[in-house]
């Protein structure tokens, strides 16, 4: 039976899930609010697990073909006007910059001057921007396909904001490709769609189901969005990633025209697709339990901290000398083809007080090395995954030898811990009642999960399920196969079930 | 003899140097204007020398125990006002959001709509917005020191602007300290001072004089500014990174404050440091010649190009999979600890028009190889660093031994060639006369140097000065001895000789 600790954070999951949320943030100092309304500071432990995340998937980005470049920060407000849904998707959400400098109120402070005579738009996304150079860089087949990344701050001024899931600067990477034909450009998108699922899958520890979006969840101006969605433990769904199929909007507004290999005249085909900060709010609603946060040892920040054990001042040299030379080992110990990270905690303080501040932090695993264990040539190891069992004694070689596949053992649980919550979670839904059932029962915050269930592209049905249980269309999945039946609400056919779940 | 080729790039640095600038970053395709006034796009080939820097320096800073974290971009209009130096110094370049949203503006087109409370200044640098944080996280003299680094985007408003050296938006890193100290804050200014000459002589090639910097040239709200500056070849100075003790000035504005070991509140001792894109306009004007870019191979986004000749089609499959396998082998080298970053040209045109597109991109060497050269077991090597020269033969695994001592010649290479340009283009001078003589003559573009010169810092001379030749005290050296001497333009005494330069 599991006994509240009084380590735990508070409140549980089961308690209050939301306010849970912003305590393990706290608790594992990844981020907090700024002064600055909306806008979060990522602190060092959150910041280099966001390096971590940037640094594979840059990778795979670039082994993919992409290059990476930067564009500006700002957009004229007439780029922004050039593709109609789109502005009309992005202006209410925009920060505008209207002047270059300040200059004395009077009053003994400072007020804007020198104003601009077009506003622009601080980035709320760039395929305007990036659509501008594309239409110069382009001019015949031979410069298709054009396939840019750029890693970036975004800025969409948000109303209600919660730390990494919605706040007002975000950091991500936008990719941006140009292409000559339509399947080309699919080809593109299902390719990132795809790059995208392998990495909440294998490095996220994150089941995820690929999918389209409905109409009105769609990228304002694309032709058609796909989109990963991951189950949080609260039951609802996440979208963790988007690839859009933008056909020739973009190519129409910015003017992005080529001359194909018959001498003909075409407009491209574009895509963009991203990921951003977002992820680490999957990340932490994906793994984290009532002790804090979990981290795939894949995206660590450290993989194994070493905590000397010191009760008393004799023993304190024998003890660091040790440590410190077992630290040397591990590091030469590699994982994931690069070398472990591991820390040594030296701080004052209770080892007990210590240990807990790495659980809450996320840490797959930690070693308490005492003289006990320096006689016995042997470490005492705790499991983040599984804090409640009993740590282990290990021989020292032994733990450097295993360490490796304790932790690759510690990812494959996670993703199958977190798939299994899922698959007990979804249930397929045949009728009307059923579903409005599903979604109505108990805690607001705890219920339902994922509901399969036929559905004919309605958009004012989507509008009264949404207004009556806050529940949408997550996507139509690519993954399954079809089987025809009949919509729950419209009685059209249907030719496969979608999933439909509340959201973030 | 050098004869002008065809193929070099137009105007020459004896031509118009300027231009030649400009032109050598078209013609290597690193960055270009955008439509957005005064800001760039960073190209592929331009972003990935970015990210080189990027990764070396980010190395080099983890190292000395900094950690990076992510700030705001907005900084309260507030926050700005708290420094009166700081505000003052930069009032006149910053670009203020004032407005959310836009809304419809009745004649077809939107305007901006929401106003804000408070303006909000996009961060010309985040001295302040940070300060607030560490005024929040800093409790004990525990809490110290706190070595944070952000890499991030920064707006400055500047009227005219060019590529990487001056911009409207530009990237950089910044540091940001605390300290209990005094001292300990003046050692960090120190160690990251010669953390960067020591990136920019080891990485860049580029040799620096560190010094400190007059009262006219500090940053606006720090103590004393420190920074690197080096010469290009219009023997003009550019001041490549700075590194700044700022007192207790930022922890005063902030109220940054500790509870020190002895129980008595102190405020902390603040630093902080940077250095952008602007490195790149450094690396351009210190190694570019006729050609275009040189880049040292520590940071060449590429080190080797290989280039398949084939003349007769029958030829193509024999030399395509020969320099395929002859790619793969070079990319299991070693160099500068990492493998060898390989390109392999397969795209259509004369041999002579990539090998010069290459040389135009700055890689440090390139390889030919045709049916004659797989015959003999041999590749005819270029060395970017001397174009002229022959291209050399020479016996194929004997390039893959050497290739790397190769590398690393062109580096020392280029290193030893400005150092020396530097030599040759710096002189002692003890009169007023001389001086003005020596910065007067010739092309406006091309003139002076470094001139050694003593001098009593007086602002009233160095505003005379700058006003009548436009040339600057750079900085006054922290390596050379103490020499006692008379300043040249107020006859007070003065320790050491300073550094005088016209500057970017």
């Amino acid at each position: 039976m599991a006994k509240q600790r009084k380590t735990a954070v508070s409140p549980t999951r089961a308690e209050n899930y939301p306010e849970w949320y912003q305590q393990v943030i706290r608790a594992a100092n990844l981020a907090e609010n700024s002064p600055v309304r909306g806008c979060m500071v990522i602190n060092p432990w959150g910041y280099a697990l966001w390096e971590n995340i940037q640094k594979v998937l840059d990778g795979m980005i670039k082994e993919t073909g992409h290059q990476n470049a930067y564009f500006p920060l700002f957009i004229p407000l007439s780029f922004m006007e050039k593709e109609a849904a789109h502005v009309e998707g992005f202006a209410k959400e925009c920060a505008v910059v209207t002047h270059h400098r300040l200059e004395s109120d009077g009053k003994g402070g400072l007020k804007p001057a020198g104003k601009l005579e077009e506003p622009l738009v601080v980035r709320p996304t760039s395929e305007t921007i990036i659509g501008e150079m594309f239409a110069r860089w382009i001019q015949s087949y031979r410069d298709l396909p054009l396939l840019i990344n750029q890693w970036a701050n975004i800025v969409r001024w948000e109303m209600r904001t919660r730390l990494f899931l919605r706040t007002t600067e975000f950091l991500w990477q936008e990719g941006h490709t140009a292409h000559a034909t339509k399947q080309e450009a699919l080809d593109e998108t299902f390719l990132i769609l795809n790059l995208y699922a392998k990495f909440a899958e294998e490095y996220m520890a994150m089941p995820v189901i690929k999918g389209e979006k409905t109409e009105g969840e769609r990228f304002p101006g694309a032709v058609s969005t796909y989109c990963i969605e991951a189950m949080m433990q609260d039951c609802k769904a996440l979208q963790a990633g988007t690839s859009h199929f933008l056909g020739q909007n973009f190519s129409h507004a910015a003017n992005i025209k080529f001359l194909g290999a018959e001498g003909v005249e075409e407009f491209a085909w574009t895509t963009s697709w991203g990921v951003s900060t977002r992820l680490i709010g999957a990340l932490i609603m994906s793994h984290g339990d009532d002790d804090g946060v979990i981290i795939p040892p894949r995206l660590a920040p450290s993989h194994v901290v070493v905590l000397p054990i010191i009760h008393k001042d004799e023993d304190r040299e024998t003890v660091m000398t040790y440590c410190e030379q077992f630290v040397k080992d591990l590091k030469k110990v590699s994982y994931d083809d690069s070398p472990m990270r591991v820390e040594l905690d030296t701080r004052e303080g209770r080892g007990g007080d210590k240990m807990w501040s790495w659980i809450k932090k996320g840490i797959p695993l930690w070693v308490e090395i005492g003289p006990r264990d320096i006689a016995n040539d042997s470490v005492f190891v705790g499991r983040r995954d599984c804090v409640d069992d009993k740590r282990i004694n290990m021989n020292r070689s032994e733990f450097l030898k295993k360490v490796p596949s304790l932790l690759a053992s510690i990812q494959q649980g996670l993703h199958d811990r977190a798939l299994s919550f899922r698959e007990s979670r979804s249930i397929n839904i045949n009728s009307k009642e059923e579903f409005y059932e599903f979604f109505s029962g108990g805690d607001e915050s705890m219920t339902g999960g994922f509901a399969w269930a036929h559905w004919a592209d309605d958009p004012a049905a989507e509008k009264q399920i949404k207004d009556d249980l806050n529940v949408t269309v997550r996507c139509i999945p690519l993954d399954t196969q079809d089987e025809p039946g009949t919509c729950l609400f419209t009685g059209k056919p249907s030719p496969k079930r979608v999933v439909f779940a509340k959201s973030y």
